[in-house]
């Protein structure tokens, strides 16, 4: 039998996002949210292929397809995990009600924004200076593993006294956090060998690591 | 009077995305969506002081507060415009009804996402190596201002037989081109001097160019 999603993604931080939050729907919803894989091979950029610039004009993965929906195509991982919420997630296990709780919800926004135009993109230039550029340049591999450090700090003071990055009181796990946790697993390819400095922000990571549908989430593809 | 809403901003493309939203529901809604304006030195980085911490850990501008619903504070743009769009737009006069138009409002979404995770960060990124960056590096240079020019490519593709980045049929403007007019407009700080080879997506930016609420947006502060 078809499955409800086709999810087009690689194992990159990006892709993990999508993989970790279907596997936190499956754990809840069972069945009804399973999802089959196409692995894309950036490495022989795949994603650039005209096919694939039909679904996602950016060339980028992840891409999500909505068979329940007529195919509805949804990329922009963080776009992704919020249509997901929006569609799948009736009981708001990972997000929140946003007429309901409005506040909560703007703050997962708020969350997932700063982590998508920050920690994504700055740690990513981070990987690219110590991992694939073609010239050693120290000044920009300074500027990105200090600034993904610097942003490593706000989840530190955002965490002092919460578990989760949004929701009341000390917070509750949601897209927010799944929307950034991959990119803080691959710290050590941006040139950041351990979490010590941030105890909070440590103790949040461990947490989500801990969990049974990120790890299976990490398998895919 | 107090006005509804408090705004610290400054003259970047980030504080010009939400003046211009707010000039545009003022434009609709009048008075009802008054702000104050709180100019924030970032040359003196005001924004990394405990009083503003506070408000956004990230010690960024735009922060908005919301003095109708008891102060609540907003920072991130993206989260800013979805946050008034929310409350302040019940014609949804600048986006779509997350439950009536679930596929319109998604592609606003991953508009704004895609525009929040690239334009902005690497089109910032072009700006620091061609202006402020003490270095002369050549392959950063090259790196951020073709990188933002490819994302200006997938602009014109997707505007190739549209007016407008998100809504049916032709699109309709929406908070998906206010969020990335005002760093498309500061394109020549980032090395690119025209917009000449992308025709549609120039065509886009001349239309919203021309607004009267879009040019009352960026004379705040």
């Amino acid at each position: 039998m078809t499955k409800p999603f086709l999810l087009y993604t690689a194992g990159t931080p990006n892709g993990r996002k999508v993989s970790v939050f279907l596997e936190e729907l499956k754990a809840i919803y069972g069945t009804k949210v399973d999802y089959d894989v196409e692995k894309i091979d950036i490495s022989k950029n795949t994603q650039k292929e005209p096919w694939f610039i039909k679904l996602n004009p950016n060339g980028r993965i992840p891409v999500l397809v909505d068979r329940q929906r007529e195919n509805f195509v949804v990329f922009e991982t963080a776009a992704i995990l919020l249509y997901l919420e929006q569609h799948y997630d009736p009981e708001k296990k990972l997000g929140f009600d946003p007429v309901k709780q409005p506040n909560e919800y703007s703050e997962m926004l708020q969350w997932m924004f700063w982590a998508h135009g920050g920690v994504g993109p700055m740690q990513g230039q981070a990987n690219h200076f110590h991992r694939f550029a073609p010239e050693d340049i120290p000044y920009a591999k300074k500027r990105y593993t200090e600034e993904t450090k610097r942003l490593y700090g706000v989840m530190e003071i955002r965490l002092r006294d919460r578990e989760y990055l949004a929701g009341p009181g000390r917070g509750t796990y949601s897209a927010a956090d799944i929307n950034v946790f991959p990119w803080v697993r691959g710290h050590p390819y941006a040139g950041i060998e351990s979490l010590d400095e941030w105890p909070n922000f440590k103790k949040w990571f461990d947490r989500i690591e801990a969990r049974q549908a990120v790890q299976a989430g990490f398998t895919v593809p």
